[in-house]
């Protein structure tokens, strides 16, 4: 079965190919003009899977990434990447300057839909908050420089991507649907 | 000319009447649903008016407002429903404790859809960002506890309405959107 990722990034279907290693499955890429909406991480994967089966009446996915701060009870979550755009890493490590709790999790969300089964699955990551470190992996300028998730010997931008992808919201959120698929196969 | 407000709350639209104040202009509540977006101010108010028209095909406006920090360049802005929501004012007062600037700013974006014309307009308030304190007035549990506009002797809930009104962000959007109508009445 073709399973339709909503996605203008080839990397991102490959790599989805490869966590997912389910025979029988495989996603392609496929651009469809989706809204940024607000909300929590399940609402707006939800809404957005909605809306892209409407517009290819194919099985799809789409995904969602985002930081979640502890102190902050969540945020910014999927909103990140509008603080990374403003005040870059360095700016958004120091929103946790005034509380003691650098604790936090990476998350990637991904709607399903095949018109009949709509499902969201939410990958997490448990980790903490750290000034930016990179060796020039993963998401290099990103907020992968300022993530340190346990049991790693240092942020997602400075470990290899095989040891971020073994542990990685993204590995589990893929894992929450490889289960899903087999259940619903 | 009647000009639809899209908001559920009568109360607002009430306001906007004495905000305007404009003879042969009236505005008057309409209920739409539209999606909450992601995006600059300016995005926001663009797409979700323009949806907005598509579905009333009448003239129309929607609203939208934040407080900007500018050691955040403009972040949390439309997004700080999500944090006041995750951890109340005190929390967002101290997203600034590792930041030395504490000025920022109100803002009230409207977009403004005839079918002919398309305008967005932003007010903006200067001020800054202070431990909350409130004396009930205004959003006595929102940002207004936090805010110190400039010229004001308290935040935005410590002062009365009608000190509030003569200066906010909201009052310069509305006045902005008048000017913008007598050019094209």
């Amino acid at each position: 079965m073709k399973i339709f990722f909503v996605t203008g990034n080839p990397d991102k279907v490959r790599e989805a190919n490869e966590m997912l290693d389910f025979p029988g499955f495989e996603f392609e890429a496929v651009k469809v003009d989706l809204p940024e909406l607000q909300g929590t991480p399940e609402e707006v994967a939800l809404e957005k899977v909605k809306i892209a089966y409407e517009k290819i009446k194919k099985p799809v996915i789409v995904d969602d990434t985002g930081l979640a701060f502890n102190a902050l009870n969540g945020m910014p979550g999927i909103y990140i990447k509008h603080f990374l755009s403003a005040v870059g890493p360095e700016g958004v490590y120091r929103i946790l300057d005034g509380f003691d709790d650098k604790t936090g999790y990476s998350l990637t969300s991904i709607g399903y839909c095949d018109g009949v089964n709509t499902e969201v699955f939410i990958g997490k990551c448990n980790g903490t908050i750290v000034p930016p470190a990179s060796k020039g992996h993963g998401f290099a300028k990103g907020w992968d420089t300022i993530f340190k998730a346990d049991g790693l010997n240092g942020t997602f931008a400075e470990v290899p991507a095989s040891e971020k992808n073994k542990i990685s919201q993204r590995r589990r959120a893929f894992d929450m649907l490889k289960e899903y698929l087999k259940k619903i196969a």
